[in-house]
């Protein structure tokens, strides 16, 4: 009998070239990686449709995919099960049974970003891959004031890499916030959804907050410029993490 | 006119053979990449000569090592004129002028050296290269009780791997705490010198602890027995971070 499985999965992105698979079939990608384990654990050629394309570099705690599968395997019993087929870089947290129509991507509801900035005079090596570097003192209030005016429904086509096509740039903002933790200052953002390269954009942008180069009210009049130039620069892939991915009532859509 | 330079360094050792420069030269260790790079800096052929030899994926946050250099490069300077040479997972955070005859080894009075411990019950793939993973509940109060045990000045044979030649395998730990952090157990120790393997055996034996194997009033029969077979397992070096190294009133040794 066919199961349609939600999936959580963290990874550790420094050697994958994103989430998604590349025509390049010798580029490693997360996906890629998920669908050979997938598919040697159940014998079976496994698709693996993610909730978000993470970029090269970034990394996850959170991020949801769906498989169908045709097994006598408990799910309980997948996390485990697939993990010997897979790299360390790659754990699969959790497997829930979902409706058949159930899709981690168009059912999501909210997505939740960590950028993580270390913000000392001297690089830490131990951090490199997991933060971004900055070596001039962050003003934290600044950040903190700057990132409330990101929270609201907008078109946030200034926070919009290039070469993106999507239908609408229309995205809400849940909530977005700027923390310090010992030596790191964390921006955490919610939203419905996400465009291409924004929280980067977004965190970037905050950066500059940071650093005196943009005030915090000029956020909103950058967001209605709809201009990408006015916004702060795209800040590394090594210092995202994407933390959560809610969905509406997932106990609706569990098979008990 | 020849300077003896003492330099602070801090590296990710994932990638590397440890600290000592290998027979075979192919394999990357941090003197070698130091030596390297160095030379290259001051065009002259420089011997890098380091205070600890971590091992294979131990990791540093507070190594130091020192050269003799012929150089008109202010001292405060090389940190960034050296990094140019280094790949970004070694990182000199430090130089000072020494007098002629330190010796970073020999002139050492403490070291200290932190033992990470992820203690979740599922592996988190941005730590696995930074810590020891420990999916069963460790008890955090017995680890404490037990560390302590361990301050004095002791026989450490039964903490010291074969295969070591040393004179004396007695050594004093002036300090053994363990703590939480987060999702973390930390074993930090300081002592005036350590025997090849001594803190990943050492904890071991706490983590044996944690788990209940080893009862705390177990320890000191433990170091008396100076058998190794009665201590626990040898920790993974990916948890082990050589913190910091200190020198008795290095401020003699420094010229102003």
């Amino acid at each position: 009998m066919k199961k349609n499985i939600l999936l959580t999965i963290a990874y550790d992105g420094t050697n994958y070239f994103g989430w998604q698979k590349q025509k390049d079939m010798n580029l490693p990608t997360i996906q890629g990686e998920m669908e050979k384990a997938c598919s040697r654990l159940f014998k079976q050629e496994i698709e693996c449709i993610g909730a978000s394309r993470t970029d090269r570099g970034v990394h996850a705690l959170g991020q949801r995919a769906s498989i169908t599968i045709n097994s006598t395997i408990p799910t309980e019993k997948i996390p485990l099960a697939v993990h010997s087929y897979l790299s360390k870089d790659i754990v699969v947290i959790k497997a829930q049974e979902v409706s058949e129509d159930f899709h981690p991507r168009f059912d999501c509801v909210k997505k939740t970003y960590e950028y993580k900035i270390y913000n000392e005079v001297i690089q830490n090596p131990l951090f490199r891959n997991y933060s971004e570097f900055i070596h001039k003192k962050l003003d934290i209030l600044t950040m903190q004031e700057a990132a409330t005016q990101f929270i609201g429904t907008y078109d946030f086509k200034a926070f919009c890499a290039a070469g993106s096509s999507v239908k609408t740039t229309i995205r809400t903002i849940f909530d977005c916030n700027v923390k310090k933790e010992n030596e790191f200052i964390i921006i955490q953002v919610t939203g419905d959804g996400f465009l291409y390269n924004m929280v980067r954009i977004l965190s970037g942008t905050l950066i500059y907050a940071g650093l005196g180069k943009i005030k915090p009210n000029e956020i909103v009049p950058i967001i209605q410029s709809k201009d990408r130039t006015k916004a702060g620069k795209t800040a590394g892939a090594q210092g995202l993490l994407l933390k959560n991915i809610e969905y509406e009532m997932i106990e609706n859509c569990l098979k008990v």
